[in-house]
């Protein structure tokens, strides 16, 4: 980053009261009193339900915020893909489970090399290929059968299936099967608890029935796995689930703000914002912020003002640089005016950006790297 | 990026048959053969209008190509944002021009750094205030007065404002009234030439309002700045313009090729694709690739699989880091197999990618970094 002086430049006014306003912009800005209100309450959530939290980083792809839940009792972390793992390992993560099953041989040799230098690398298999693949490394490994259960993206599909995938994976003995992963992306954003419990129930049941079919096959299932932020208190009632993999409830975002509401799941406080400046402000109706779609995520909610002052503003995207933001009733605003955005997704609002900057209320604290950001192979 | 093994692996085999199907995905792979084609033409189109070509990086933000770009005839580059100029001058690129006004002192010393390094640097303002500010600098610059033509993002807002703006700029003896800018992005992708060329019309009879009222000022316009790659034969006809500013032009994308469709702007040819892996296949209806909301662009049409075998395929978004593609018809579909996609939105596609990979047919001839990924500030 050595051609971005402005960092160093912000960085120099660490600690100085007012140092917030000078972040250059656009911004992922951590706000470090509700990321840390967020993280002991989810650890504690965890060790009253008696669960292993194993937070995913493809929320934050963050070794700085790895560290910061592991410090805080979480048991390791999960990354979505082989190079976030090898991101994070890089920066000194230890314990990963990756979450997706790879495909092919050159793959499979990534997994290799992280299981030979992490002391705790986990990878699924969703597929008795994907299982000859792994053992072909020669590399003792850990792995947990990924289950489907509904949302139909990886996972083995029946409990015949993943019956198979055990027998394959109990016929090498460097390779240890730990147990199973579920994970119901597609139920973390039900309105309603009672709608989001009664769907988790659906999917603990097949979860069930993979884990009893793997067992009458010979397999030890330690780990269940799984779970996110949305349907937390679910997967905790559920009672089928060893180890839960909650990754937005670090930050918060529209989506799940709206998903939530009140619902005890909701008690998570929005901890990251998008910090914009108003860079031309001629129209009569709008001003435009130096945040678009290169800055903020698009597949959600529209981000909304977060800045006291600008309730009644709404923001649009307006190209890939830039947004509109409504003039907010009874109150002028002007070039060169900050105001903060929630962002509608968290996920890849933060995959958007290469740093976070640290705040606690109007002081920066300091800087640290998205090591993961990008890091989809 | 010595935390990605992966990308080793696959350059050490770069001039190989077949090493295109080496590349770690999910990966922005360029196209050689249509990108010269694409370039060639461009350059050819500008020449024979008698126009200045200066492609927008905001598309790229690669080094590489701005040099490729300037190699086949362009006067320079157009940069979005501060950050992104500041990564290409870091890269080598002399002669950019910042098409966003900034705004706030510290903003406007780093515009002032640049003018000082770099051997051509340009930058648009579209208020007094920003003209003070860059002003107070001390630095010589060269400005434009930026001219809304109806997008009302950035730009000033009237004839009068035209003149106030320049009036500013004249009394500021190091600064240096070049021209001005007018970008109308809402044109692109109009259906059609006609409705693309009459909205052009109107926005150029606004520039040329302005620059009536510059003139009247005391103020010179030399440059006429502005165009993209969907307006590009309504841009030269007019007749305003003195330069011209594409950027998709040199990759394509779906939202282009569906508003261009055999309109004389649609000659370009998809020289990128996003390549994608099967990861799971084990549901009956589709499968799963390894390419989600994080290495493809969202804001626009879906993306569109590429690869002979799959054209009746279609792809949704299945989450941040994978796609589901439907089987397609007559066709298995198996683990490991490789598919490219045609990107939705070309230029937040590339924003999620570290690099390009550059192939010609099914060789690998190399990998360029995108210094500006991200550089949005």
């Amino acid at each position: 980053m050595s051609e971005r002086p402005h960092l160093a430049a912000a960085l120099a006014l660490v600690g100085q009261p007012g140092s917030r306003q000078a972040i250059p912009t656009p911004a992922a800005v951590l706000d470090l009193d509700a990321f840390e209100a967020n993280l002991a309450l989810m650890a504690e959530r965890a060790r009253a339900a008696g669960l292993a939290l194993r937070p995913h980083a493809k929320s934050h792809k963050s070794a700085w915020i790895a560290r910061r839940q592991m410090e805080g009792g979480a048991v390791g972390v999960c990354c979505a893909k082989l190079a976030e793992a090898e991101a994070l390992a890089a920066a000194g993560i230890g314990a990963i489970l990756v979450t997706s099953p790879i495909a092919g041989q050159a793959n499979a040799a990534r997994a290799a090399r992280l299981a030979g230098e992490l002391q705790d690398f986990r990878i699924v298999v969703d597929h008795a290929d994907g299982v000859a693949e792994l053992a072909a490394t020669g590399q003792a490994m850990q792995v947990l059968i990924d289950v489907d259960v509904g949302l139909g993206r990886t996972g083995v599909h029946s409990a015949d299936q993943a019956a198979d995938v055990a027998r394959a994976i109990l016929r090498h003995p460097r390779l240890r099967l730990l147990g199973v992963q579920g994970y119901g992306g597609h139920w973390q954003h039900m309105q309603g608890a009672n709608a989001r419990a009664a769907a988790v129930a659906d999917g603990m049941a097949r979860l069930s029935a993979a884990i009893a079919a793997i067992r009458e096959a010979g397999g030890q299932v330690e780990v269940v796995t799984g779970g996110g932020t949305g349907t937390f208190a679910a997967d905790m009632a559920q009672g089928v689930l060893t180890e839960v993999q909650p990754g937005s409830y670090a930050f918060m975002d529209r989506e799940y703000r709206d998903a939530l509401g009140a619902d005890p799941d909701g008690a998570f406080r929005q901890a990251l914002c998008v910090a914009t400046t108003v860079i031309s402000a001629n129209h009569p109706k709008w001003v435009t912020v130096d945040a678009g779609l290169k800055a903020l995520s698009t597949d959600g909610p529209a981000p909304v003002p977060a800045t006291p002052g600008f309730e009644t503003a709404s923001f649009r995207f307006f190209g890939d640089e830039h947004g509109m933001l409504s003039r907010p009733e009874g109150r002028q605003v002007g070039r060169g005016e900050r105001t903060d955005l929630v962002p509608g997704h968290i996920d890849p609002t933060i995959d958007r950006h290469d740093v976070l900057w640290l705040v606690r209320g109007d002081v920066l604290e300091g800087m640290i790297p998205v090591e993961g950001r990008g890091a989809s192979q």
